[in-house]
């Protein structure tokens, strides 16, 4: 990094992997960067299938072994889009070898990995090596304005958190049991998988964490064909059916430290709505709306207004005032999913140049997954509630 | 009217003379009112039918010559619901005989009609006798306060204004040829029966009225089945078919006299468009949209609220301090289509109360069909340009 | 009623009697019903006010005590549109006395006056005498048309029931201590008030009910000024404060019977929500979605449809194919909140005519009840769950 | 080309240039393309604002002479960027020397230019060299989508096309006279560069063109202050003032040759909206609605299913069968403005590789200007109607 670079390694390299190579390869044109990005290698099991990854990529080299990866001297950063269950022994490797790294969520598929994480972010936090855990919904403008609002106080006193992620794609009894339907893969279903990004989201938007929960799971598919193949979401069958041995749908409410209701529900089961996370906030003096499936957009209520023209303000989040849209179009050109992840690269190499901590933490991500681990002990325990450990509020 | 009530006759009893009869049944139960209106008399050729109408709509007696009815001592108002071509004639004869007013739009089926019911209208005035003509959609709350915003300089200088009423009950070219589609009846298709709304209601709001347009019109479906009875709307058909007389759609841009550009579409062709009427005015200083679908909300966008936080604003239109809404329900509970003629005549009952001319006049009736005739001109000239006559501009 | 009529009396006159005056006047000129209702007398401790609001709404006759109204001969129908702690005496009385009785929601203030009330109900039943429970947004045509979709197996099997109603009258911490938040009055706060109408609403449109819940309430604002009178909403203090001794907020969870989740939540502490009901259910097939602030729409989602058009289609609840709707206007023109009630009060006429008994009966409200009463068990007990008492599942 | 590679050479780095830098640097990573684009050369006149133009957007090399540029050997294909007065040159000369042409819309200031670009296509055309119109809104999925269900018959005959385009980034009177207000060298204002696109959305949408037209145009404010400078949008201004000479806003309508009837707006002075592209179809089968500020959403109505759900379907066209969809993300994941560029590239790349001529073509891009010229024309002439040439209706 002496001169100004950066050397990328990626492991993984499906949905995630190319998500993360797009925001690589596009966050320099757009923002001004200390730092510049070398996508050198990326990492994957198979030979071949990487190295057709890393051409469709544009990833320059090619490790089967992330170990070798974390090797390299040309590569000071680990991007790791691989499943749960790998991140703790990858990451831990890696920020021992003083690597810099960024962790696609869920931090771990366990809160005791997840806090060998920490451990590990900390030891390496104290040579200058710095870590990132892959909350990217944080990087939608609208969410991101959503946080500068009730920061900046336009709210008043947080009253009410709701938050939905509502998914469809399992709704078919036939779908098969893939890797994510499989606990000791996965860790969770819908409540790690999806249900973390709303606690994340919600947390970060109101600046403050959840002081307990109460939850219910459900897995409304107990059964399910078992896939032609191990790998992915391919449709066919082997013949014969496994047990689906995570959640389908979780909901699940909470108080805030700062005393405000949060009311939570994640689902994969509910028809017709694809990539739904829908997000409500009131306060005494005012409330926000976000719908990702309009994720260029906040509704602002602001209580001061008078009743004559009060309403909520549909905020076309397309400004140049706006978090992150100076270096994109002029007000009203849209942009998309994939952009969280622009901006979170962005932000990393920022921080990363300007020797500062990139959030969210590993501690953010540890966290997210206490509240995810008590959601499950409340619904194991009839719902009843559980305390969540004390935590210094949330700084960021 | 000596002992606070006033007896009320009413020509006609189907779509509008059983929203008229809600009206008069209910804006003393909601509206602090002078007058106390008393359903008389409700005439219609059809004796049987009309006493049924009588019965269900709630009036007194029943009268199946309107000279009759207008002869009643008893009765002090003229309330026409009948078919355009009978306005000029009843209205005339109502005024001369001392009755106040009210009549359904269009005011008449020609110019030239609706001049000699304004020479009428006037010469009544001088006697103290009243008349109103019904564009109801003045008075939905959205609509009223629309023009209060405009009228309080909240918009600044109006720049455009663009309404469509859209509708699509004909789309099927074997629905049959209703007298509607006839001109000798109708005297005009969509233009005269929609398009008459949104001229009215857009002059209303932004307080201007057109001087000059150049218009567009077409029917679709030239031959229609012969309808097998000449009532309403029935489907059936008796064979053979006829031509259709009217437009089914028109199209028109204009110049309003303070230098407003309008865009305006009246059409039945418009599939999945039952009773669209949608209303967007842009000025200096900031913009209104109405959706009568949603006809209890205002859409505001304020051009000096800055960015971050810009844009439009949903106002719910249901709060005591908007127009007309301090007689209904709480905040929050809308209120429906009907409402519009209930409004229309409790203004109109504090009007006569309280000797004052009721709006809109018909001279504002009067220019609406100057209007639309300068459409038909139009399009009958290659869509050249057609000036208005100068009137004076809108004070109500 | 042998002579086709039937008498009405009506105890209450502020929200709700209003609303249910404007029903009984407008039910018989747009339904075709058995029964002619006459607005026999209102009843009400205050004469003079009695008086004057006899006259505002259209009652011909007045009562000071209750016992009175419930004796006249000329009554053979009393409708409860005060309090709730008044219910349960005043419809066992009625009851008692053969006469058929409409009572406001929530059925009583607590579950063993509930019971009380479905025992007096059960036992005039037998003799021919019937009773309702008011939970009039059944009435909404959306709603009514969201029941019969489900029934009609359009939905397939039922996943999740998310459901929320939001209000923001109270957010200011200086609105007064009025009787609807002194637990002794009103038995409840958000969650009697509005999360009884979500509860029924819901179980109304999957056909079926609750087996269990977990809930959470809250009180933001634990102290209040006192009012200055003890009349209604007025915002005046005669000085000092009270406390809250009602709940602000309520959130629960829960499963049907049937396997579907629900997640709910009622709150008077919603920025700009005034009187939000939103509900969603997802089935196996298809997904539904309804808001009150566009009460007259519904949106379906048709899993079956394919990818390629696929989507959630907003249905205008305005055609005469949709319930309720062939008694009002053409398509496209909407309607209102008061029209609940007058769905609510035609569906009685039609019923005490046809000698049937009116849903919801009181067995359905004191199911309602049971809910609520789970909540705030489990909300003092570490939200833990609370098995619902066995009951038949919804028939109607 | 011989080795699967195309040299590109692009004109001009501002908006426009910015991205299609995006679109050239992306389109290989997501689509299976037959020719692997090299961006070559950027060619600016300030060569230090030209090499940190090359360096932020991804060109390897620096042209200022675009005659140096269309000579290079390792450049096949020229990309015109820069603004519309410069088309007709470049374009003319690039396919004179065997360069595929790729050029911004609008095609040209004015028909001559457009007719000599079209002649020197044809004849370009004869010798292999290709050259294309940059409507990139025809790439928005949506706006795809929609004419795939009008060319599958999904709407039946077409009866209205209604379109607006909506800005509003020169509505403060005191924004400078920058070149885009000045005829010599925009040639056009809101007309031509914003209705252009609509008028191209349309007709490719119903796959039919325009007969004839009347117009109206406006410019609202005729005098604005010099700008600081000559370069872009900067609001600075040097002192003086100069005239607009170009529309602030321009209404027009017309027939398509099939007898739809078409309606347009487009104008720089709706405050609020910011870049609002909104087209609705009616056909007598169906129609469709498209805003292009919820540009992932297309709207479908379906004459056929029937009043009980019928209604507009709201499809998130984000699925794997929707048009360029199974390049990007899982259904739910929204793409933005940039992505029609890529698409637009995708194609392009796609047709150079297939020997197919790609679409729009420089006729489609002559068409269009003669529409606007029309309008023009047609304003000037009291609005009256103007034929268009017959032209064979749109084949693509």
């Amino acid at each position: 990094m002496a001169d100004g670079t950066i050397g990328v390694g990626m492991i993984g390299y499906s949905f995630m992997g190319a998500a993360h190579s797009q925001a690589w390869r596009s966050a320099g044109h757009f923002f001004d960067l200390p730092l510049d990005a070398r996508m050198t290698a990326i990492c994957g099991r198979d030979r071949a299938a990487t190295e057709a990854a890393a051409a469709k990529l544009g990833w320059h080299d090619v490790e089967t072994d992330w170990r070798e990866l974390i090797a390299r001297d040309d590569i000071q950063l680990i991007d790791i889009c691989s499943p749960g269950d790998t991140h703790a022994e990858i990451a831990i490797a890696a920020l021992a070898a003083g690597k810099h790294v960024l962790c696609e969520k869920p931090l771990a598929n366990t809160v005791a990995e997840a806090e060998l994480m920490v451990a590990a972010a900390q030891e390496a936090r104290r040579h200058g090596v710095r870590s990132m855990v892959g909350f990217n919904y944080r990087r939608v403008p609208a969410v991101a304005l959503a946080r500068k609002l009730v920061a900046d106080g336009r709210l008043g006193e947080i009253r009410h958190v709701r938050a939905q992620y509502l998914q469809d794609w399992i709704i078919d009894p036939q779908f098969p049991l893939v890797w994510r339907l499989q606990a000791e893969r996965a860790g969770s279903g819908a409540l790690g998988d999806i249900g973390a990004h709303i606690v994340d989201a919600t947390q970060f938007i109101v600046g403050d964490r959840l002081a307990g929960v109460s939850g219910l799971t459900e897995t409304f598919v107990k059964e399910r064909p078992l896939p032609s193949s191990s790998s992915g979401l391919s449709a066919g069958s082997r013949g014969g059916t496994g047990a689906v041995t995570v959640d389908d749908a979780a909901l699940f409410f909470g108080r805030f430290h700062g005393g405000a209701l949060g009311s939570f529900e994640a689902t994969r089961f509910a028809g017709g709505r694809k990539n739904a996370i829908r997000i409500e906030v009131n306060g005494s003096l005012g409330s926000l709306a976000f719908d990702f499936e309009a994720m260029n957009e906040l509704h602002l209520y602001d209580g001061t207004a008078g009743t004559e023209t009060g309403g909520f303000t549909r905020i076309l989040v397309t400004e140049p005032e706006h978090p992150y849209l100076r270096a994109w179009w002029p007000a009203g050109h849209l942009i998309g999913y994939e952009h969280s992840f622009t901006h979170e690269i962005a932000d990393l190499l920022a921080d990363l140049g300007n020797h500062t901590d990139p959030s969210p933490s590993f501690e953010d991500g540890l966290q997210v997954q206490q509240v995810l681990a008590a959601v499950v002990e409340s619904a194991a325990a009839g719902s009843h509630w559980q305390d969540l450990p004390a935590v210094t509020r949330n700084a960021a």
